[in-house]
Formats: structure tokens, C-alpha cells, sequence
């Protein structure tokens, strides 16, 4: 099943919608539910009414059933509760600590590395990203997040996989330039890391077959940057899989139904897959020539995300987002 | 003004109600709005036509009035889109690092620390705090803290102080036993900081009068440990006040309407003032005598909070939460 919301002049909560297999078409559904945000308190008696108008919508059977223009759908959660960002691709690390020449965590492979982001208020996968400061640094950090129904508190890894109730792409835009002042002073990303934008689509696991293996989702993310390839790296390449990370976010609390846990950045060791993010490609430049020479973005810069599931299909529509200067 | 949410089982917001000055009576406002969440997003229409019920209900004129019992009351904001929480009593900061002889950041005075908190589910200021071990080393932190409308993308401080519509009080459930290897691993702190509780009641600037003044509540914080003084360290030696604040959460993002701003533990100079938190009580140990002696929370702890204005009237009701151990 494929839902997205429908941006609104009512409710900053969007409009539920169920979304075609293909993408193409889609269907208001306020007789379930206003808000996917509501709709994920009641997963359990939601659920199958939407699936039952997917079907319909598929097989072209849906009444009220219109045409998806991509600019009219928000995030597919346009907020939420808690969007708990791990960094679950070891390599991302290993990078970014052999640039600055730092030791690794000693619980590098054992305890996830995990921060609380802005979620009340993501951006829409085709708005502009606002860029106050060229000094700021703005990169793009492609991403795989799960939206969880309710979770209790101390919830194993195992019984963490079941609450995964639907998957997302994010761009989790990061401010470099504001990231070492931040971590020094050891209360860890809060002004670098702004608000976020999610894939107008969101998906249940069916949706990705057998690519959902294991926890992660064994597909590669599709990033361009500027129209030109940027990267193709394989999301299953993540050290804890969600459930893990889940576990590791519910550890000391309830999870509020619709809580969005990020994978962190999308990294593979072999360079030929590209990267999800400037600082990865800046840190192997630093690495390689001893100095980064590609830029952060400028106003103007483009980044697009996408996925294809092993048939070629687009699963979660994209994200498509420009930098803007504002005041 | 005073406005409280009563629990609810219809929705995890509560129900919106109005709060007689002297905390007596309460009426429920669904004609106005269902619940303080959404009332926010509205302030400029909800405002006036809540004073309206407020004045009646202080006139003891308000039809549908009922005694207010503690316990049918949530935290006055039971969930919202973001908990920006600051770190401004210096004193404190100076402590900690005094206790572990670590330096103090070079830019103490001049940026504010800050993290984002749990705000998806605040529990209710008369609930239990779960416990899950022992080691977690659980404590309380008792602060104040302001909810605001929508507040754009680069705010100044000054801009920012009216974008501050309600006061509350906030007990900011600290683990410190897991606070130490979260901060190592640099992203901040996440398990470590779990549901926090806000005082059931939350009160526009009049019902402060004068103790509202430099952006600082100027007012004791009235801390009870098992039944006995623990505090009443005074909440405007706040070396930022709110609207800085305000401003550095601003800084590369807007605001949801109901941002829940902290000021971090509130901390005095003076000793005689007593603490907001065990921690401080346990630096103070450390550095006068090389260790500190009194114990973190155990099941069956309880701690108070509340504020009484210069009339000696309690403004917000109280906060009065004791440790449960929990699987």
C-alpha cells in the first residue's frame, strides 16, 4: 500500500490520500482518516480500509480516484512526534573521523549513534530548501526512515521490526558549517541540522517485497545532484538494522505512535556507488588529496532522491528539492 | 489567564479548559477550541474569546464550572511539535564542570546550549516516573519554560519575547547515569533524557505581573524532595532570557505554533537558595568534601514543584511526581 497527503489549507497535518501502485493516481480517503498522523494511532483498524481502496485504486475501480501532481503532496507525514535520526552506516563514520584524523567511538559497532531532529514541521519533498548564509554549509543527507505505530518503552530489537508500519525516503538537510561549534559545546546537532523533507510517498513493507530483508531495505538510493549522478548506494548496507535502532530509541521511552527513525546516511565502502551526501564526497577528496574541492550548496543547487524497488519500479515518488536564499 | 488540559480517552491531547485564577474551578472550552495543541496554531482568534470564559469563571459566572481535582489533569500542553530545551543558569553549567575540573566552552556566555527533548508525550504532572533500572541514575530538573506561537525563521531576542504566549513549569526527567556516554559519543543526549512532566496549569504574562520582566520569570521555584525544602532557587537569574532563547532555536528554522521552550535548571549562586536537581546537590558534594553522598532517585522518591507569585499565590499548580519501577 502507498499513502501520501495532500497539501492543505486547513490542517498543517496535509490530507490523507492512498496512492496507485504506479503512482499515477490517487484518492482522498476522509471517510478513515483526516491525517496519516491520526490514522497511525489506529494502524490496527485503519489499516485494512486502506488497503481495501488501494486495491480499488489499482485496479482503477476507486471512485473520486485523480491524477498525482507531484507539487500538490507534501511530505507524506507532514509532522509528527519524534523523528529519531540513528547513523547506522558504519562507513559514513569511519569517513568522517579518518578526515579530522579522530579516534572511533569505542561503541561504534555496538551502540547506535542516535539524535532527536525538527519533525514538527518537515518541508514538502518538492520545496525549496531556505539557505540564510552561504557559511552555513548546506548539504543533503539521503536517507531510508520507518514510521512506527505506538512503542513501549524497552522494546527488543525483534519486537521492535513489528512496529514498522510504513517506509519513507528523507532528506535530512544538515548545516556543516554549523556542526563543529554545535558538537563542541556537547549538547550535540540542534541549529545544524533544520528541517527535513520526506518522500511524498510512504509505503508498507509488501511494497518492497523481498528488498526488506533483514531489517533494511536491500535496495539502492538513487541520489542526483545538479541533474548528474551522485550516487546509487545499497540502503541494506546499514550495521543496526531498524529494529535495532528502534530498541535503541525506545530504551527509556514510549515511542509515540508515528515516530520517524532515520537510518542516517546512506554510505558504501565501494566509491563506484557515489554518495548520499557532500561532506562524504568532500571527506574522501580530503582523504584522497588532502583538501575538499566540491562546494557546499548554493542557492540554485538541485538534489533529488528516489528509490527503485528490483523491478525497476519508482516506490516512494521523490524528492526534489532546490536551495533558495532567504533572509 | 490559566488554561489546563484534562486527561482524555478520546484524544491524546486532553481537553482544552480554562482555570480560575485561584486553581479552584476549571471549564471545559470545546466551543472555542478541542484541545491547547490546536488553540496555538490559532492564538490571535482563540485569545480573547478564552479571557472572555476566564473573566466569567473568576467571577464565579461561568456556566458548566466544575472543582478542579489534580489528578484529571494533564501536563497544560500534553504533547507538542517541539521541546527546544536551554541550558541558561550558568551557575549550573559551572558546576558540572567544576565537579569534573573540565573547562568551561569558551562560548558560555555568549551561545546558549540547547537540545531538543521528548514532546510526543509528556507525562501527566501527577504521574509516575518509570524507573527501568536503578543505574539509570534518575533525577529531576526543575525549570521553567514558555510556549509560543509560530515563530519565523531568523527572530531576533526582541522579536522574539512576543512570540511567548504562555508560561509553564517543567520537571525535565534526567538520566545521569546514561548521560555520560551519550555526550561522549558526541550526538548529545537521546535515552537520557525521557518524558518530561509540565505543571497542569499554563499561564499568560499578566498572571505574572511584574515578575515577568527582562524576559525572565523573576519568581522562586519552590522544589519539595520526599516532603521536604529542597529549593527555591529564583528563575530570573536566568543569564539568557526566553527571547534569546527563542532566537537561537530560530536560527535556521521556524518554530510550530506551541514550541515548548525550556530554561534549563533553574540555579542560584547562593547555596541558601537550595537546588532545582539532584546533580547540582551532588556537585556541590563533590567539590566541597571530594565525593558526592546523596543518591540519585529510587522507587517511591517523590518531588514537588510549583511557583507562587509575589502575592503568594500559586501560579501554575504543582508538579508532584514519585519514581515507579518499571520492567
Amino acid at each position: 500500500m502507498k499513502l501520501g497527503s495532500l497539501k492543505s489549507n486547513v490542517s498543517l497535518d496535509g490530507e490523507l490520500c492512498v496512492v496507485s501502485r504506479d503512482l499515477k493516481t490517487a484518492v482522498k480517503v476522509p471517510q478513515i482518516s483526516a491525517n496519516l498522523r491520526e490514522a497511525m494511532e489506529k494502524w490496527g483498524e485503519k489499516e485494512s480500509a486502506l488497503q481495501k481502496v488501494y486495491n480499488e485504486l489499482n485496479e482503477g475501480k476507486a471512485s473520486g480516484a485523480f491524477a498525482v501532481k507531484e507539487e500538490e503532496f507534501h511530505s507524506a507525514l507532514p509532522r509528527t512526534w519524534l523523528f529519531a535520526d540513528g547513523s547506522a552506516f558504519i562507513y559514513h563514520i569511519k569517513l568522517v573521523r579518518m578526515a579530522r584524523k579522530a579516534a572511533l567511538p569505542e561503541t561504534l559497532t555496538t551502540v547506535p549513534l542516535m539524535y532527536q531532529g525538527e519533525c514538527g514541521q518537515f518541508l514538502a519533498p518538492t520545496e525549496d530548501i531556505p539557505q540564510r548564509d552561504p557559511a552555513h554549509g548546506t548539504d543533503f543527507e539521503g536517507e531510508v526512515g520507518v514510521i512506527t505505530d505506538f512503542v513501549p518503552m524497552g522494546v527488543t530489537p525483534e519486537q521492535a521490526l513489528k512496529h514498522i508500519k510504513l517506509f519513507v525516503l528523507i532528506n535530512d538537510v544538515s548545516l556543516r558549517g554549523l556542526i563543529p561549534e554545535e558538537l563542541a559545546g556537547g549538547f550535540g546537532f540542534f541549529q545544524s541540522k533544520p528541517a527535513s523533507a520526506l518522500s511524498p510517498f510512504a509505503v508498507t513493507a509488501d511494497e518492497l517485497g523481498s528488498s526488506f530483508k533483514d531489517g533494511r531495505v536491500q535496495l539502492p538510493l538513487q541520489v542526483s545532484y545538479n541533474g548528474n549522478f551522485f550516487g546509487k548506494a545499497n540502503a541494506g548496507a546499514m550495521h543496526f538494522h531498524f529494529g535495532q535502532l528502534i530498541s535503541h530509541a525506545a530504551k527509556t521511552r514510549n515511542l509515540a505512535a508515528g515516530s520517524l527513525i532515520g537510518s542516517g546516511t546512506v554510505s558504501n565502502e565501494d566509491h563506484a556507488m557515489g554518495s548520499s551526501c557532500l561532506a562524504e564526497v568532500r571527506m574522501i577528496e580530503t582523504i584522497e588529496t588532502g583538501a575538499a574541492k566540491t562546494p557546499f550548496m548554493k542557492a540554485g543547487d538541485t538534489v533529488e532522491m528516489k528509490m527503485f524497488n528490483e523491478k525497476g519500479e519508482n516506490v516512494f515518488g521523490r524528492i526534489m528539492q532546490k536551495v533558495k536564499s532567504v533572509q
